[in-house]
């Protein structure tokens, strides 16, 4: 049995022992709600780190940058900074990325090698250096500041996503924090989601980057909102060992427990940013059962849960199976229509390929939740995977079809 | 020198000679403006006959039926019925197309062997069998019956989508027509595009059947309108030879001549259904150039044409070259931004990667014409591809977010 995670009242980045988080104003993100823009995450000892990245070959240098530092170890700090992307300048994108690692390192008094950054924004735009200069010098680290931190990387998200949990590993507490921004392609030209964990947990580096993978696999990967992928993505885990446990390795009974803790925090935050997605009020899970293997689940899920159409449907309340089974049956997932059973928040609305009386009235009403759960099972293997998708609302549209500037 | 294309006046796939069509109202369509919900296309000689069909694995009992017929050959009929698709209704399915066949065929007093059958409109709901018993007797065929026969098969098509048009081939004149309906997810479960083309041109099978994949691959595989594939797309060519020509085949100069004249034909038809998509009221084309290989720029101008986002910045006249950078980033195309070079109705907007200065205004009123053709050059290769999408807009989702019902 594993132990049970405890939430953290206000957890954030900085919730693990040893780490601290500031942000401040420099003056960059103009038209958010929430002006903190430039902020600096730091572990006072060295950590253990992985990261995932876009694989968008329209890349920003901010992330290319990150991630050879990422992998020549030795990481302990992130300099954030949010309205602008760093992406589409040219060859200023990697001049400007290594001179605000080196102005926030050096205000935190650390090597420059051993920060990397993260940018987001508007793109094709260049960072505003001078005001960023002036900035970096307000950021004022503590050990509650991953609050601010976790608003220092929102672009037009409403709101900040932050979490923290504690969880017994190895006779010792350990706790994981995190926080992420927006996955949306929020506002013209923001494209970026975002998403960083720390832990005060020792783990060995060749499982964290597994862990890293597979959680995030079943995360954010299962996450969509509108099907782009930005040119800033980036995910990273922090680890300090400051708990003092022994260090976690694949294979065993600890592995297994944080696994499941990292899950948690991740799964929490992948579900907040599409909660948050511009325009949408309402969230819902596709859980694919019964495909022929777990890839195939995952890929019917996602095709699923991408569907504009399915994505109206939620919108509007309408348990339209046809557009489901559909979506479906072109993933790429084999499918016996036949075998087809599908419900929705545990109304069977299908089965064996052809639809079955259901009181719609009381199904629609169970859809007027802000958390719809559909369920597909293929009847053909033991495959299944869980994908989260938002409504298609008129006002993404709106948002997402006003002018660039 | 390759003859030109001769558009007709009232051009449909009657045109062709030989081909006769018709309609009737049976009261399966009881929503739709346009009542034509039953209709037959016949040639009075038999026909070469080439089709391709979605590759949905949940998919209509009617196209499997139809491809079935097609592959035995000797086919040259056609019984349309729209409102409701004929599909996930389970073994009735097939039960109610093979009996709608074998009474068109009585009707028009052919083999029931020699007819195929579409069927487009709401997806779980049988055929109202009596209906259509009823209604198929009222279908009057005639010379110019095509433009009646393209209304059948509207489901809330705002206009019937039809053409003809005329060439040289070998000293003969030979007539193409054909119409399609919405490959739109145009109503909700409505889901079909359906594409008939006629010809009166002695065509050989390999040559037919080769030359419609490729027509196909270029046009209603380039368009795209939310990227749903329905259960029952369907695109067939009949041949009749009654034009005399000497049967064309593969690698003569007739062949580019036939090619051209079908390309057009197609090319039109693809474009009109991207223009009458629900709430849609402008199209852009996205051509890529450039690309490593045709395959590439193929990926990258579809994910282009594809993206929620770049559709969203096209309703809104935002020459958002971020989005559409992005996309082609994402699609799989091999790129170097550095060596992008990105124009909006031949004004450049970005080159070698960067952002150059244009006339914001003059780029936005553009942008505000019914037709706005993107053009990405990648700078690698020689590969080219042409996709079309038509602008995300507000009136999108509320229509696909009503009730089924």
């Amino acid at each position: 049995m594993t132990e049970p995670n405890q939430f953290l009242d206000n957890g954030s980045v900085s919730s693990p022992k040893g780490f601290k988080a500031g942000a401040a104003y420099a003056g960059i993100k103009t038209y958010a709600k929430d002006k903190w823009d430039v902020g600096i995450l730091l572990s006072e000892t060295a950590c253990v780190t992985a990261g995932m990245y876009t694989t968008n070959k329209f890349v920003s240098p901010s992330v290319t940058l990150t991630k050879n530092r990422v992998d020549a170890g030795n990481v302990r700090g992130l300099f954030v900074s949010s309205g602008i992307a760093n992406t589409g300048v040219g060859e200023q994108g990697l001049i400007d990325a290594i001179e605000s690692i080196d102005i926030a390192a050096g205000h935190v008094d650390i090597p420059a090698e051993e920060m990397v950054i993260g940018t987001t924004g508007v793109i094709g735009v260049e960072l505003p250096m001078a005001l960023i200069r002036a900035g970096i010098p307000n950021i004022k680290l503590t050990d509650d500041g991953g609050i601010s931190f976790a608003r220092s990387i929102m672009t037009t998200d409403r709101v900040p996503k932050s979490i923290g949990l504690g969880v017994k590993i190895g006779g010792k507490v350990i706790t994981i924090g995190g926080c992420a921004k927006g996955s949306g392609m929020i506002h013209p030209n923001m494209a970026t989601m975002l998403a960083y964990v720390t832990t005060d947990a020792a783990v060995e580096h060749d499982f964290l980057n597994s862990v890293l993978h597979d959680v995030v696999d079943d995360t954010f990967n299962m996450v969509t909102i509108d099907g782009d992928m930005s040119t800033n993505d980036t995910v990273m885990v922090f680890a300090n060992g400051m708990a003092g446990n022994k260090p976690i390795a694949s294979g065993t009974p600890e592995a297994t427990t944080f696994f499941q803790a990292l899950f948690s925090v991740m799964e929490y935050l992948s579900k907040e940013l599409v909660r948050d997605a511009e325009g949408s009020s309402k969230i819902f899970s596709v859980r694919v059962e019964g495909a022929k293997s777990r890839e195939e689940a995952r890929l019917a899920a996602r095709a699923i849960a991408s569907s504009s159409l399915v994505k109206s449907a939620i919108h509007g309340n309408d348990p339209n199976w046809g557009r489901v089974i559909a979506a479906a049956g072109y993933s790429g997932a084999d499918i016996d229509v036949s075998k087809v059973r599908f419900d929705i928040n545990n109304v069977v609305i299908m089965d064996e390929g052809t639809p079955i009386a259901f009181h719609r009235e009381a199904v629609i009403a169970i859809m007027n939740n802000p958390e719809v759960a559909l369920t597909v099972n293929l009847g053909l293997g033991d495959g299944t995977a869980t994908a989260w998708g938002c409504e298609l609302t008129e006002a993404y549209v709106e948002f997402n079809s006003a002018y660039t500037t």
